[in-house]
């Protein structure tokens, strides 16, 4: 079959491989409809160094079950079905506490012979845990929004779960990429009076204002903070939802928390320490979040795309097929794109 | 009156200074019957460069009101009180959440005009809203256990409350310290099952089994950290308290925590940066806690050592008279002395 490999920074291939197969009992095979480029994918794509031993890219994906293995028992043939992105047994101690990303069985596609999701089909380890049931055919006009479910709409809502988001709260969102408009999307699904967006691409903000930010911040840094301390009364928000992972943004994020407020973050963070000293400790602050264990809110959150609550699909702005992925990863990379579906 | 005073390191003296009089209508004027010396207190012990203008020692103590200001409304002369280690007007938006020190009107013992409290006597401002009476009289045994709802049982609370500890937890507990010991009787109060405390002075953490502990860890870092996963199936436990401050500490609670779990801290810290990058991100770590609004609590853990059900006055270990002070500042840094009480 067809799949995206990652030879270096840069270099994007879209390659035979090998097709999936049954390898274990709970194993499907599963043909991929839809797939898409991921904020993180572009972090490899930009710093990889040259190797001949090419990375399997791609994290998120909905598609139709071909085959499955002995053991799987809630899954057949023809189910259409979502996958987060990561995999997990949904049985072991910490996947009953919803922290499947810490699964015991679980781990990452494209790695350890589990193939990536940038393809034309892929084996899914642990099928019955993983994989969820889409009560929709292959060509539903809500496929788009049901893919986010794979990734960036259960990003954000992690993030505004861990702040513990509840009515009538105000939160600052940092970060006007996929994600963080999924988190703004979470923010008021959750009840947020106050929804921040601090963001300086107006495309996208202008999304954000319709998935429901009521204040869009433009300035960065201490210009950005006394922005947002204007207009909460000089106090900041009780909670702040970091989507974007840099330094900057976390910095940032303690500038614009009110005192013995939330701050959670979900970008993946490109440093090691945590400026979070004295000052902070005084104001009572707490930093939450982590990697997201989407497989704990899918089921949670597709009921209200279904009923056509929240339509996240929006932010996806272009549809590639396959052989054109390299041009998705370039244009979401010059930030000519927001998010890229891909159709194999 | 006589007061204590630091003029520089290791250079503790007892004085005289201006009596304490009524400056705002909202005052009180207090006789201090016992007074204590903190941890904390021994940071500018070590560290305070010579001046001329010596800093106005001690931030917990009980006492009985002798004189009220035209606006207190809830005390009178002879009222039997305790006073959380900063003041605050109990009434403004951050009080009435609950987050005593970041009250509007609320500040520190000690300076801009306000009296330490290793003293004879205080102004106390915002009297009505700092001071909770005691229902004993000055003699009452019970005295040195509640002179701990000035600071150490009320930050050992914070650690346990703000780390979300429940029945049945685990927690672990680093620091053998006053704070830490009232982190362990609080992570009992609040229900956990399995305490493991962390410290290697045995006087003290044999009064931390008493308290509740159900583990002792006397090794640090790698070691320490093996020892505790060991008591843990590997995993370390749910909740940490942290009762140092120091950055080994705070290394150390990330090497004990269980994924998904909270580590709360309390010990004031002498670092800026918290090491807290990619890894533990993926292990959707949450680091809350910060200085304690200890007036928060007062009235909720009062009745527990009210019916004798905890005992945290046990940690104190010598009592001196206020000449003696800097007996005291030095016992209490050669960890001569646990905790000292200063009676004036």
């Amino acid at each position: 079959m067809r799949a995206t490999l990652l030879y270096a920074a840069d270099d994007v291939r879209v390659e035979n491989v090998a097709d999936p197969k049954i390898q274990d009992p709970s194993d499907a095979v599963v043909r991929i409809v839809l797939s898409c480029i991921c904020g993180s994918d572009l972090w490899p794509y930009k710093s990889l160094p040259r190797t001949d031993n090419p990375r399997h890219m791609g994290h998120e994906f909905l598609g139709v079950v071909e085959e499955t293995g002995s053991e799987v028992h809630t899954l057949k043939r023809g189910d259409v079905v979502v996958a987060p992105f990561v995999y997990s047994d949904n049985t072991c101690a910490y996947c009953r506490e919803g922290l499947h990303t810490s699964c015991l069985h679980g781990g990452q596609w494209g790695v350890n012979g589990v193939d990536g999701r940038q393809g034309e089909a892929t084996r899914v380890p642990y099928a019955d845990g993983t994989l969820v049931k889409l009560p929709v055919s292959e060509d539903s006009e809500l496929l788009p929004d049901l893919l986010t479910l794979s990734d960036i709409l259960c990003t954000g809502y992690h993030a505004a779960r861990t702040a513990g988001v509840t009515r009538g709260d105000s939160v600052t969102v940092i970060g006007d990429g996929a994600v963080g408009l999924a988190a703004v999307i979470s923010a008021k699904l959750l009840g947020a009076e106050q929804i921040i967006l601090m963001g300086r691409h107006q495309t996208r903000t202008d999304l954000g204002r319709d998935f429901g930010a009521t204040d869009v911040v433009a300035e960065r840094g201490e210009n950005g903070i006394a922005k947002v301390r204007e207009l909460t009364g000089g106090e900041g928000t009780r909670k702040v939802l970091e989507c974007v992972g840099l330094k900057d943004a976390i910095e940032q994020s303690f500038g614009v928390v009110r005192d013995g407020g939330t701050i959670s973050r979900v970008g993946a963070p490109q440093f090691t320490d945590v400026p979070f000293g004295f000052g902070d400790f005084l104001r009572n602050i707490t930093l939450t979040g982590g990697v997201a264990p989407a497989r704990a809110y899918i089921e949670e959150l597709m009921p209200h795309i279904l009923n056509r609550e929240i339509q996240p699909g929006r932010v996806f702005d272009r549809v590639l097929a396959l052989e054109e992925i390299a041009d998705g990863y370039r244009a979401m990379n010059d930030r000519a794109a927001l998010k890229v579906i891909i159709r194999p």
